[in-house]
Parts: structure tokens; C-alpha cells; sequence
């Protein structure tokens, strides 16, 4: 990777003959950029371009070149491809699009390029790509002449479109120090880059855009070895199904299931935002002030108003106010009427208004809060330049001392709310400080600085092993894989084989069978139509519960017959499921393979409000206890599970080993596409797969 | 309030003697401001302030004075006030602080200055304020001084704080034409200015800035006209818990409950924000586009990845994206390949790239849109200035033609992605046309004015009357007005009585009446604990439902009778209520009296899952059937309400009824203070109240 963004030389195959505005010339752009390897442009119908010797094609380029960009129409990049392999170049960057971003054609010609640079030990980035930034080697391979900038910042961008390069003021901080833009991602894609910036120095932080992933199980645990270094805040698009659409036709990437890729984020500590102010917020505040150590917030603010708002926005964004440290009331009031309180928020206005001594409180305020072991991270919300609260303040030198006068590197955020852009870079050139536009984004900054706190300290959960009979389980999983079902009866058995407790439950053919089988089992009963036929039981008004007696277990077998015939006269009743019936919360757990990370465990409310509410928790396999425990945790649920106005809670430990061992069953049956344990019943003692379905 | 804000004449009582940074001399800064009318110093130990002739006191100001300004401490507001009322001044400013913001002292200082100033009919802002800001007139009381701004806006704002005044810059959009800063409101209050600010010519949006809100009843209706003539924008802050508990530390407001607040947005036509980056999209979004008739947008893309972003933040706000006019993606793409597709967003990179035509696509699109029967609204996503993609393109000339063409003003929002601000204001100038910082701000921006468009056309209910023997409803009301509380059979009575449908119902005083009054019902039945005793049945295991027969309910009754007295040996069961059982969906309904709003209807999911979902859906009385509807279809249940998967819905025209009448139960109750039907159980044939708890 490092030659692509830091080549001795490039070949730009297909640059224009003309210059200036509106002709995309890349050598142009190139050399006004300020690059300083050689440039061999690769054009037949010119002889010089921008003061070069062009080539008519890279056969005529004299030496070897560490890098060729290709912009011909896209009927004449596989020929071109070509000759760059016949030519010896092996880092190609295809800026053309029309490929997989357009149709079955172009999807085709695609595939192409991706056989022959394989064949050939080529790597390609792109097609339909700007290609990339180098801002510490003065390089670029844009044909969009946006200007070298004169700041930029230590931050590395790898996005699946062009639009954040050129618009890094509108979605960053300051200009991006290498960005990477990988188009199509046909060979180069997230995982290469992503593991170049992982180990390069330059690099502080790593935005990655992305509309959609390939290599799921490789990005999500490279990302979660990167994160232990350095923060990987991610900016995922088509998170509604309207986006997803579009993305579809951008660059033909399937996004994926949005709560899925929560769960890789979570697992791999990754920072996920949603637009452009989230991600402007968390680079800003996770290069200027790294980490917060905890939730609490220490504020000091010239307004009460402005408090409040702090206070409203902590809320909302995971913080929490600190306690104020022993005794730091009391010394901020002394001397003060009685009826001056002070507290998280410290007002200062009143202590100022009546004291007389703003800049001595604000000192003092922040001193102290930042030094305190009860405060993790602080804000300030003052008036400057030339407040006169804060006369005979300099500001830039206050925060130098505040600093320096802290002994720590706790977060320091400020909200400067008069006219002050002008102080805006000399305080965040300071270590730890950041200063924000709004009250909410300033928390909004603190907290992605507290969250990447979390996920560098976070745990990596280890498959717990549990002894399974895997001579029974074979037969049954062969029945499954041929059908590509199992459901009712035979789903539990694989469940109960992993050690899943399951309900008393048989089958019975018939009704003479059905009246046999229950009379060894405990009223009340649930009976339940059977057979692949009737995938949906309840709309097939196959499902009878609390049934008392004999008698009531007769009429419901006939009410189901007689269902079954009111809907589809032709269809019969082969068996018919009989259960003990067991009252209690109703869950659901399953498990579901994706396509991209691999299996995924998920639990939630069950029964009638499960699409209504979607209280669901979902992990990457492995899932360990931990894992479990949070994910229960996580739930809207949970305060009800772990029992609520003298209610019991449910046997919360066994729905936790329930998760590991549905995590163990994915991990061991590694072919199972979907599994649907719907309900799970949860009482007070015990939790109990009822009724199970299982896809491969 | 005219004078308040365009004095001819203003006496500054408290004014310090020295001038300059810090010393908050607001003479001094109402002079730099260019307030052209007469000014008064008044400070005993002064004979010149600021080149001004300075009074000893109020008394000896030669002629009357349409305002004065009062900075004195604490303790000598009062006989400032007395001399004021002596000079015969009517309108006052109290800056000072330290009052209901402080200590109960305080209170009962402002509770007499309240007395005093209606007792001689004189009109108070403040205390704990920075006054106004009439720009239209450079006139301020501020005493902190941060210079007249050269551009404002027809924005006015009503406050309680001076943060908003002076940090308008980070919240607003330019600065406020007026502001008012009520500080305590202790006289002066929301209801006053925005009286006057609804009728002002010179204001053209209303924002409100609050903590708490007094003349609830008042507020609601005011608001509710001014919100047809123009936009009112609430930025209620304390939503938090912690932001409660520092909102009333602050101004020593209660802030309310906020969901009530919410309701009374939804009745009063009220924006509400809830941060400063709101605040600003939606003055900028109204100030500039007005009115969005529909949520159907068309977009307009330079780049691919930017219209996936923009297609999340539609849905995320609100909006969709429109169906492209009939031809226009064939006219876009004439003579270009197949694999050039267009939809909305529409991408032109494509069409431009392989076209040529990048500035003829984007005029024809946006041309297009804007004049299209399918678009309500316009985003572009554009580069400029010096995009290599829009060479040759004026783009303020540009813009100028488009709205000129479109013969319409629907909203356009611009997303200039470059380097931009030096065109923001030339395009903010034309009518309809705002420019935003990010995309998804863009997507707010246009959805406030969608949801301003809403409010305008929304209906005023009003209440429906139903026919009620008031001679029955007297005395159980007089019975509850007593007991502060009815429960059990005396509750429903009651619903019944107002034509609510209740469940069959009676109370049995002993085993044996017991069984006598169940030979009448239907099983199943439900038996229950009752009386004051009582209140939370299910904490004493007080009931038991699914009964089935005699045998069963002795046992159950025997059961509710152990179980009390297991939990207090003392407490005696001295009758149990028993009740048909119904089975259906569990709902919960309610009254509430809101201390500043009156009534409030709720609905929403009921039995366990109460408390966590939190579906409540709460409307103001009068609710009439419209809103009832309205209030039932934005539950997060109400497709299961409707009927999911072939199930059958409940009976929603009879809980839209229920609604009704609870509204009308409220406006005759008007004393009842809560009131709860829990659960109401609605199948789908009937909804019929099966508990209920009325407070007094």
C-alpha cells in the first residue's frame, strides 16, 4: 500500500491534452499539488503534457513505474490493463467508472480486471475512484483540483467516494492527512487500507466510509486489533431503506443488515456515526482530547441557561454530572450571602455578579474540576474575547496554565460563545482541549472521547466449550441440511442436544395418540399443528393454550382439524404437537448466519409487540458470559426480567448460558443459516425453548 | 410592551461611575448601541456619568421617563421600585439577581415587588435579566456589551437568560432583530411578549426560549393563533432529569412535565427544538424557505455517496424522495449508454463524466424539479465555487434564473461542499433559497418547514357533547371530591355513567355474597383485592384471574385472604371485587390535570410492558375524534391495534370514542385531578374499562 501513496513514479494513462478549469487533468493536478516523484503521462494523440514528455502508450514509458492511473473510457481499460502488465507495473489505479456502479456489463468487465491483475500479482484500487491523498508526500492522484491545503491533520480517511476528500472541511478537521478513496473496492478494498493505516505512524485516527463490506470476518478483526491503538470511527450510509437503495446504484454495494453491523462495531471498538456533524464531533473530539475515563462531567459555565442545555445533553449523549469535589463549594461562596448555591453546573454568574470576582471563580472552577478524582472530563462554557466577566483574562494563556496546572490530560471542551474563531486554533493546539460550536455538540464530542474510553477497555468474549453428544447430533443435522429445515419435535431434540433446556413436549399422530401421550404429561397442555406445511401455525389457527383437561385437549384437536379445513379444504392434518404448557415471559432467541460476519446471536421480547417494539440485543458469535449478561442488560426489557415492583425476575442465568450455548451451537454447526427460538419462556426457575425452527 | 422596547426616554437607576471593560455600565453601552433618546444616569454618588448629568436619585429626574432601568443590590430593589412608582414610572427593568433564583428570601422579595407594581398598575421585567434588544431602533439595557451587529434578522426572541441574546451567533441566524430576556418573569412573561411579538410587523418568526412556563391555559392559546399568522419555535430546555434539577436552581422554574409540553407543541402549532443546531436549522429553514407544502423532495447530486446520505436523513426527518417527473431521468440521459441510470437523488456524476455535461444536467434537473407537480422541496449537493464540474456556471446568476423560471417559491437548500461562505449570503438573498453546513442539517432544515406547513393547516378540535344525568354523576363525584379518590366499582360507575363501556362488575363483602353474586356472571372470572387499603393489588397478591368455576373462585378467594395477611398479619379483607374476565388487548387510558396546561388524554399500551416502551400517545382536552385518531395511529402499536397478519384489530372506532369521552368526562370533572382505566381491554368487538382509579 505504502507505494500507492507514496510512489517514486506515475504513470497517468489517459490525462487529457488540454489544462485548466473543466478538463480533469490529473498531471496537472499532480503537479500543482506539489508532487515531487516523475510524472510520465501516457497519452497517443499528444506529444507534451503540462510541459511533459507523454508517451502514446505505457509500452514507450522508458523506466519502470511504481504506480499507473488509468482514466480511459471504460471499453479500453482491460486492453490498458493489459499493457500495464505486459509493461511490468503492479499498482494500478483505475479511475474510470461504468463497472459494478453501473450494470450486468460493466459488472462483468469488472470481474475481468480483478482475473487478469490476480493472474498477474497486480493490485488494482478502484474502478471509479478518485484514487488518493498524500498530504505529508504533497501527492495526489485526484483530476479534481481542489488545492493542497495548508493544514491537515493526522487523520487518515479510506471512504468509498470521492465527496469526502473534496469536502473535508464540511465533514472533518482541518484536511485529511491521506485519503483513500477505493471506488468500487474490486481488489483494494477496506481491509488492505485499513491494515496499512492500522500500523502506519502517520495516521492518529482512521475515518472509513463505507457503503457497503465484503470480508466482513477479516475487517472485523483487524478492526478490533486496530482499535487497541488507535481510534476507527466509522460513517456507514444507507441506513434506511431509502439509502440503501441508493447505495445499490452508487457503487453496487449491498449495505447489509444496519443492526448487524452495530454489533460488529461493538465488538470490534469501533465509533460509528451517522452524519457529518457526529463525525466532525468525533474526530474533532477524540484527536484533541483522546480519551475521558469514565461518564462524569465537571461544567463550569457564565450561564445558567447554558447549564441547563449542558445538563439536558449530557443526559441525552451517555454522561453524567460529577459530584463536585470536597469543599469546592464552600471555597467559591466564601464570604458570599447565604443564598448563593453552588453546583454541577457551576453557575459562576451569581458568585461573580455578587462577589465581584468572575475570573478568580472560573480559575478556581476549573482548577479544581480538572484535578478532581471525582471528574472525568470538563467543559467550560464561557464568554470570550473581550467579555467583561473575564476582563484582563488572557484566555490562551489561562487554558496554558489550567493545563499545565492539572497534572493529567483530562478532556477539556469549551464552548467560547462570543466571536472567538480567531482563539479557536491557539487553544486547541493545547493538549486535551477542544473547543465546539453548540452546547449539545461539545457533549456530543466528550462522550465519543468517553466511548472510545469503553471500547479500548472492552473484553474479547471467548467461546465457552460444552460437552455435546455429537454422534446424535449428526444424524439430525444431515436431516436438517437434506430438508433445509428442521422444525418443531426435531428442533428442540438438536436444542436439548446442545444442552438447551426444552419443553415436555411429543407428537402425535392422530387423536387415539394424542390422548395416550398426554396422559403422562402435566396439565395445563398447549396443543400446536405440525408439519413443514404450516410454517405460520397462528394464521393456520393452529395454536390452542391452556388446555385444563381431557376433555378441553379433544375439542382443541378438533378446533385445529376444523381451522385447517375452513382455510385450505384440501390440506390434512397430519400431527399434531402436544407441549406442558408453562406461564411466563415470552422471549426470543435465535441465531442468524450473515453474509458478511458470520453467525449472530440475538434475544428479545417475544409474542405479539416482538416487530412493534424490536427490543432485540444482537452479538457476533463468540458471545461468553459477559457478552450475555450485557446483552440481556441492553434490553428495554430488562428491568422486568430482573423483576420489577416486587415481581421475580426470570432465571436470568440460565437465559444467560442459553446465549452461550446457542454462540457454542453456531460455532459448532457452523452451516446453520437461521435459528428461531420463538417463545422462550421465562419464569422465576428455569427458561424453556417451547418451539424452535432451524434453516440451513 | 411597545415602550419596554422603544423608550423615548430611559432612567438607568444603579449605574455604576466608572466606564469600560468590566464595569458593566450600561449607559455607557446603551450609548455605544446609537440609542437616540433621552438617558438618565441615576447614582447618588455621581454628578456625571459618561458625560451624561447623573441624579441623585428618580425623584429628582426632571421629566417623566417611559422606562427605567433598576441595577441596585438586592436589598435596595424595593425602595428603588417605591421611588420609581413615587416618580410616576410604569415600566420597569429589575436587572438585579438574587431573587425566586436564589433563596426563599428572595422569592419574597419579588412576591413584593409583584404586589407593589400591580397595586399602582406599574408593569415589571425581570428580575435576574439583561432587558431588550430592539435593533430595528439600536436601542439595549444590556450591560454586558457586545456591540451592535451591522446585519440582523426579522427574528425575535423571548428568553430566559441572556445567553441567547449574546451568543445569538452560535444559536440563531445572524443576529436577533429583537429580544427580550424576562429573566424571573416575575410580571412580564412569555404570555406579554409573545402578545406583542404576534402582532409585530417588524418580527417575522417568534423564538422561545423557556425553562418553565406559567399561564399555561393562556400560553396555549396565544400561541396557537400566532402560530397560523407566523412561526413560533420553542426551545424548552430541563428536558433531562439533571437538566430539571438545574433549571430550577436557575430561574426557580418548574419545568413541567415534558411530554405535556410536548402535547401542547402539537395543539399550539409550536416548533419545538431541542438543541442549539436545531434552533439554528429551523430559523434558517423558516426565515428563508417559509413553508414546505409536502415532504416529497427531489435531489440533486454531484455525488453518489452524498445522495445515499441525504436519503438517510430523509427518512430519519420525515421526508421521502419524490418520484421523478414524468421523463426527466429519459431527457437526462438521451444519448448517453444503458448503463446510465437515473433516479432521485439524481446522481449527474455519471451522466456528466461519460456526457460532458455536467452544468446542462444540473440546470435541466434542478429546472425541472423545482417547476415538477411530484416535488414539494429541492436539495442540491453541489461543489462550487471553481468545481471543474460546473465550469462556466455564475452559480448565484444561476440560482437566480432557477427560482425566476420556477414561478413558484418552494423551498431550495443548498449544500455547497466547497469552499463556499463567500456566496452563502448572495444565494441566502433570493427568495426561497437557504444553504446548509451538512447534508442531514439540510434534511432538518426542510423538514421544520414541512412540519411548519403541517401546523398551519392542522384543526382546532373542539369538543363534542354526549348526553350525561348528571343527578347520578353529582353525588359519586361529591363521594370522590371527599375521599380524594374512587376506586373499584364506584370508579367504573362513574366511566359508566359517561358512557364509557365497562366490564360487568361487583363487589362482594364475604365468601358467601361472593358466591352468590358470580351464580349471575359468566366464567371466566377475575377476582380482586379492593378498597383504600389497597392501592397497588398485584404488590398484595391481591388478584387472581382466570377463574373458572365455583370451586375455583373459593379457592382464589381463600388465596387473596392468605395472601394479605401473610404480607400484614393486621390488615383485614373486608371485600373483593369480582369481574367477568375478558381477553383482548391490554390498554391503558387516562386524565391527567396538568398544574399549567389543564387535562391531558392519554392512551397507550397497558400491563407490564407499561413502564419500559413507555407508548403513550397524550393529547390537551378537548380531544374530538380526529385527534383520538390521530392519537390511537401514532402508538407504536397501533398496526397490532389495527390487526397484524391476518389477525383481527380491536374495535378502534370504540376506543376513539372512549377518548372522546374522556375528554368530555374532563371538561365537566374539571376538578379531577388523575384519573386511570387500567386496564381497558379491547377486542375486537368492544373496549370495555375493566379497573379505573380516580383522583381528586
Amino acid at each position: 500500500m505504502q507505494k500507492f501513496l507514496d510512489p517514486s513514479s506515475v504513470a497517468l494513462i489517459g490525462v487529457p491534452r488540454n489544462t485548466g478549469n473543466g478538463t480533469f487533468n490529473n498531471a496537472e493536478v499532480m503537479m500543482r499539488y506539489g508532487y515531487e516523484g516523475k510524472i510520465f503521462p501516457v497519452n497517443p494523440n499528444a506529444r507534451v503534457i503540462c510541459g511533459l514528455r507523454a508517451y502514446p502508450s505505457i509500452a514507450d514509458v522508458p523506466e519502470a513505474v511504481d504506480l499507473a492511473v488509468i482514466s480511459v473510457g471504460r471499453e479500453r481499460v482491460i486492453p490498458t490493463l493489459d499493457q500495464c502488465i505486459a509493461a511490468g507495473v503492479n499498482r494500478i489505479i483505475i479511475i474510470t467508472q461504468g463497472f459494478a456502479d453501473a450494470d450486468q456489463k460493466g459488472k462483468e468487465m469488472q470481474e475481468e480486471i480483478v482475473r487478469r491483475a490476480k493472474a498477474n500479482g497486480v493490485r488494482i484500487m478502484g474502478p471509479n475512484t478518485l484514487g488518493v491523498i498524500n498530504n505529508f508526500k504533497k501527492f495526489t492522484t485526484s483530476f479534481v483540483d481542489v488545492g493542497r491545503p495548508a493544514l491537515f491533520s493526522p487523520v487518515s480517511l479510506i471512504a468509498q467516494t470521492g465527496l469526502i476528500h473534496v469536502a473535508s472541511r464540511n465533514m472533518g478537521y482541518r484536511e485529511w492527512g491521506k485519503a483513500i478513496d477505493i471506488g468500487n473496492g474490486c481488489d483494494i478494498d477496506v481491509v488492505d487500507t485499513l491494515s496499512y493505516l492500522a500500523d502506519d505512524p502517520e495516521t492518529k485516527i482512521i475515518v472509513i466510509h463505507m457503503e457497503g463490506i465484503k470480508r466482513g470476518a477479516d475487517f472485523l478483526k483487524l478492526a478490533a486489533q486496530t482499535t487497541c491503538k488507535k481510534p476507527v470511527v466509522v460513517f456507514k450510509t444507507g441506513r434506511s431503506q431509502a439509502g440503501a437503495k441508493a447505495a445499490l446504484s452508487h457503487t453496487g454495494s449491498m449495505v447489509g443488515e444496519d443492526h448487524v453491523f452495530d454489533a460488529v462495531c461493538k465488538r470490534a471498538g469501533i465509533i460509528r456515526v451517522k452524519n457529518g456533524s457526529e463525525l466532525s464531533d468525533a474526530i474533532r473530539g477524540l484527536l484533541l482530547m483522546k480519551e475521558m475515563e469514565g461518564p462524569r462531567l465537571g461544567v463550569v459555565t457564565a450561564s445558567g441557561a447554558g447549564g441547563i442545555m449542558m445538563a439536558d445533553a449530557c443526559e441525552e449523549h451517555g454522561l453524567t454530572l460529577a459530584r463536585l469535589p470536597e469543599g469546592l463549594a464552600d471555597r467559591l461562596t466564601a464570604g458570599l450571602p447565604d443564598w448563593i448555591h453552588v453546583g454541577n453546573p457551576v453557575d459562576i454568574w451569581p458568585i461573580g455578579m455578587i462577589g465581584g470576582k468572575y475570573t478568580q471563580t472560573v480559575i478556581t472552577a476549573l482548577t479544581e474540576l480538572l484535578r478532581a478524582q471525582e471528574v472525568d472530563g470538563v467543559l467550560a462554557i464561557l464568554p470570550f474575547p473581550n467579555s467583561p466577566i473575564l476582563q484582563n483574562l488572557n484566555i490562551v494563556e489561562f487554558v496554558k496554565d489550567l493545563r499545565n496546572g492539572a497534572g493529567n490530560r483530562k478532556p477539556l471542551a469549551l464552548w467560547p460563545y462570543l466571536d472567538a474563531p480567531s482563539f479557536v486554533d491557539r487553544l486547541e493546539s493545547m493538549p486535551g482541549v477542544a473547543c465546539f460550536d453548540t452546547i449539545e455538540r461539545a457533549a456530543q464530542g466528550l462522550a465519543f472521547c468517553y466511548r472510545y474510553h469503553q471500547a479500548k477497555m472492552r473484553n474479547t468474549p471467548v467461546q465457552r466449550q460444552f460437552p455435546v453428544d455429537l454422534d446424535k447430533v449428526r444424524p439430525l443435522a444431515e436431516k436438517g441440511r437434506s430438508q433445509k429445515l428442521l422444525v418443531g419435535d426435531d428442533a428442540l431434540l438438536l436444542l436439548d442436544l446442545f444442552g438447551i433446556p426444552v419443553v415436555k413436549s411429543d407428537i402425535a399422530r392422530g387423536r387415539k395418540e394424542l390422548e395416550n401421550i398426554a396422559s403422562s404429561m402435566t396439565y395445563p397442555l398447549v396443543l400446536k399443528l405440525t408439519g413443514a406445511a404450516f410454517l405460520h401455525k397462528t394464521e393456520w389457527g393452529g395454536v390452542v393454550t391452556g388446555i385444563r383437561d381431557l376433555k378441553d385437549l379433544q375439542r382443541a384437536f378438533d378446533r385445529i382439524v376444523h381451522n385447517v379445513s375452513t382455510r385450505q379444504p384440501d390440506v390434512k392434518v397430519e400431527s399434531v404437537q402436544v407441549q406442558e404448557q408453562i406461564h411466563g415471559h415470552e422471549l426470543l432467541l435465535g441465531l442468524k448466519r450473515d453474509h458478511e460476519f458470520g453467525h449472530v446471536v440475538a434475544c428479545g421480547l417475544g409474542g405479539i409487540y416482538t416487530e412493534v417494539f424490536k427490543d432485540i440485543s444482537r452479538a457476533i458469535v463468540p458471545v461468553d458470559q459477559e457478552e450475555a449478561d450485557g446483552m440481556l442488560a441492553s434490553l428495554k426489557i430488562a428491568p422486568i426480567l430482573k423483576g420489577l415492583r416486587g415481581e421475580a425476575g426470570i432465571d436470568w442465568k440460565g437465559l444467560v448460558e442459553i446465549l452461550e450455548r446457542l454462540s457454542f451451537l453456531a460455532s459448532t454447526l457452523s452451516d446453520i443459516s437461521e435459528l428461531d427460538i420463538n417463545p422462550v419462556i421465562a419464569t422465576s426457575n428455569k427458561c424453556i425453548a417451547v418451539d424452535a425452527r432451524i434453516l440451513w
